[in-house]
């Protein structure tokens, strides 16, 4: 069961050093979920050879340009190309003011079914329930409202025993019933209860993307124990001062958080465009939590 | 007296082949003027290594994406970049409410001074007279209100003849009153009309953007004489009628247009993405008009 995150854009603010703004695509089964949409992110799907018809869910944490000025170049680019596929677009509620001036202005009608849907502001919510995938939102610390996005895979079945099962002479044909937390009863009316022969689903993988934030503990109880973990890491730790007042994190602050998260794995991006070498941020990074990766642009990362 | 024409993006309507949406530098001695600023422009700026400081107009022929979809991200960035420099864009009214919106969204304030000036639709119109070069905007035939913009050059000295000067007696130190088109009148009264030692200014030189357009006879009247005329040539011969419906034109159509506006010379750019190769279009344009060249990025076209 494929479940990962493939990142197009890895750098902050500007692009620079080879380095684009945020734009992610989380990858789960065959669908795939765009994360933020910087500038030129149509020619990174491109590049990547992604497969644009399959987004059908584009999620936008906040209204910093880094994060979205490439939306409505890619929704343009979807009209043109008259893809016929449904989208719909989640991020701040001025996200949808700002898509329909733009289509306006040009008299364009796309093609393709889209809805927008606003997130509220300061509070976790659930924003796709998927059957086997949940997203939800939740709020960061960032100079303008900013909404992290965590993806849960879920498995609603419970966890079949056959042994133990047969052993207690459930017939198979009810076994999908079984998985669904019925007991079973036979035609004597005696009771098989049903945590005898199954078990608890296991738990489904999680990727918390942080967004843009301060380091911010209140974070811990949306995303802790997620197999992975971004979070941005906009300045080395030198430059903690300077993260702090513009609503930014440090390499050593990422790694504590996903240390204290008790994460997986950690990713770490968003970095500025003052460091042309991003390997420093990996030497601060791992003595505080030895299972961090950069963010590189054009590779994916497994949840 | 360095006046030239740097082509940054070709492409009409999305990224394709190597080629990016229509934009364009226009050089003028030591100042630059940039015509439309589809998405990704900032990059090609940085990749053609084009001084943005020296930016200080912006002039945005018309509201189809890839017209402009790189503006709002190309000013965030000179904001980031602290430029001091001011910034006057001209545009569609509607432009100004894009930008606008976007700002607000993320509470920027631009630290640089900049201001909005809106075209007034269907009529020709100056937008800048700096001495030694206007600028002015003309209506073009486009689904959306579209406007082509005409560099001159402007020569406001009269050619001073010093052979005929010196013959009249005329003092050194008046021959810039001469070039004014004064008479000069010596202590005696006696006047040396001012046709006798000057000749009139030679003609400037004019750089024609005519931006997204269908053939349209009228526009000879705004541009006929160019020195160098850019017209689009979205599509070849074959697909006349596709031109046409789509307010478009041809290869042969932009040739044409050039061979009755006796340009000095014809460059051809925003080529659909339907075209791998763009060599066709030269090859059905110069036996209309010989002097056309194909609008290659990264290129520099004298006028």
């Amino acid at each position: 069961m494929n479940f990962a995150v493939t990142i197009l854009g890895s750098n902050s603010a500007l692009p620079a050093h080879g380095r684009h703004p945020t734009s992610q695509v989380v990858t789960f089964h065959d669908r795939l979920y765009l994360v933020d949409c910087g500038e030129g992110t149509q020619l990174r799907l491109s590049e990547n050879k992604i497969k644009r018809s399959k987004i059908r869910h584009v999620f936008i944490s906040h209204l910093h340009g880094d994060h979205y000025f490439g939306l409505i170049g890619m929704l343009n680019s979807f009209g043109l190309q008259n893809r016929p596929q449904p989208l719909h677009i989640f991020g701040p509620a001025a996200l949808e003011q700002i898509i329909r001036v733009q289509l306006d202005a040009a008299l364009t009608q796309l093609p393709f079914p889209w809805q927008f849907t606003a997130l509220r502001e300061g509070v976790p919510q659930v924003l796709l329930d998927e059957n086997d995938l949940v997203v939800q939102a939740f709020p960061t610390d960032h100079h303008i409202p900013c909404f992290g996005f965590l993806f849960t895979e879920v498995h609603r079945k419970r966890k079949l025993d056959p042994a133990m099962a047969q052993r207690y002479h459930v017939p198979a044909a009810f076994y999908p019933r079984l998985q669904d937390g019925e007991d079973y009863v036979d035609e004597q009316g005696n009771r098989v209860s049903n945590d005898k022969v199954t078990s608890a689903s296991p738990a489904g993988r999680r990727y918390a993307f942080c967004a843009d934030t301060r380091y911010d503990e209140r974070l811990l109880a949306y995303v802790g124990g997620a197999d992975l973990i971004y979070h941005e890491t906009t300045y080395l730790h030198e430059d903690a001062e300077k993260a702090r007042l513009r609503y930014h994190s440090t390499s050593i602050q990422a790694a504590e958080f996903a240390r204290r998260a008790e994460a997986g794995k950690l990713l770490v991006g968003h970095f500025s465009s003052k460091y042309e070498s991003v390997d420093p941020f990996l030497e601060e990074c791992r003595p505080v939590f030895a299972a961090t990766e950069l963010a590189r642009e054009g590779a994916t990362y497994l949840v």
